[in-house]
């Protein structure tokens, strides 16, 4: 059985990502959930994952650690879902653009934090506007490439989407405005059920918490 | 042909992480150089790389943008070179820890910034010390565990190995005492044949700029 710890919907992006993924694969598992921001938060975290984050994957007895590489292992595990593109070189790219929004848009992160039930208006940094506009590229690129194959970045759904959904749903609290081939696709992802999903457990969970 | 686009030797660390594995591959490369901190750097680098980032794989029409995702097409290039580990689960920890170095440890890379020629003492602030215990964690535990498999953190020379080699160069430059275990294995890595021939181009490039 696979059992994925994660922290808050509202709050937790790297949470979502495999969530994500794992919902598109159409495989059972347990949630198993740690509350951010709590006295007892780090504690949890610690007891979960010595490197102290969510999420984190047990299959077993074996835990996988990293989001991203909690990606790859379900590819591993599940082949038939086809969780990367086929050919070898839109692999690469799509490996790339997974690790660069894995690693980088720092920018973004800390200044646009991923808030699911928030609606605002804010007027990015010109760092954060460098990393939208970034963003912005590489969905656009891949869209124009990709748009006879499907509706995902690389046509049909890919690790690369279950990346970059959070930060569609980032783009909507903040009310930013993208260019019209980037906000197709970010208006695909929303619509995306499992998401959806994600979306109503997120503002269960924030309207119980506020209680 | 593959041709490998890098920052200074002595300053990019993450150049050198796909570059210490094309080596232990054996795969005859081509290096070309953009030389950081100059007034036309970001030109160069977003020439080579819309990510505006070292390093940069380009092979044949492909362009691979990523650290992690270098090292993940060449294991897929060279699969003789096993450069991940055979089992699945060990695969899974090893692209755990190595996505872990490729996102993480901020403190560490702000305060300790790779330097190859740098020999100093440095007292790290509570965050840094809180990145290197994570990591001499990681590394203890897993030489513990392959102790008979081989001197590497796998048993065999794998790619988080790469990951983690700059690593031990910032703990050298910055004069920090590591625990037996982690030492011993911080010793094997700056001992590898490799990592010595980039360290020599390293301080030779280094007397050129002062020059």
């Amino acid at each position: 059985m696979l059992t994925l710890v994660i922290g808050n919907k509202n709050f937790s992006s790297w949470s979502l990502r495999p969530w994500l993924l794992l919902k598109h694969i159409g495989e059972p598992f347990r949630e198993q959930h740690i509350r951010l921001y709590m006295p007892d938060t780090q504690q949890h975290l610690l007891a979960a994952n010595p490197a102290g984050k969510v999420p984190v994957l047990f299959h077993d007895n074996l835990r996988v650690h990293d989001s991203l590489a909690i990606c790859e292992y379900l590819n591993e595990l599940f082949p038939a879902s086809k969780l990367w593109p086929d050919d070898v070189a839109e692999r690469a790219e799509a490996r790339a653009v997974s690790a660069e929004m894995h690693s980088g848009f720092l920018a973004l992160r800390g200044e646009l934090p991923f808030n699911v039930t928030l609606r605002t208006r804010h007027q990015p940094s010109p760092e954060a506007a460098a990393d939208i506009r970034r963003i912005c590229d590489i969905w656009q690129q891949l869209r124009q490439r990709h748009v006879d194959g499907g509706p995902w970045l690389f046509g049909r759904f890919s690790i690369a989407d279950a990346m970059f959904a959070p930060v569609a749903c980032r783009f909507v609290s903040y009310g930013i405005e993208l260019p019209p081939l980037a906000a197709a696709y970010a208006d695909h992802v929303l619509a995306d059920a499992a998401l959806l999903e994600w979306f109503d457990a997120a503002e269960t969970e924030q309207a119980a918490t506020l209680a």
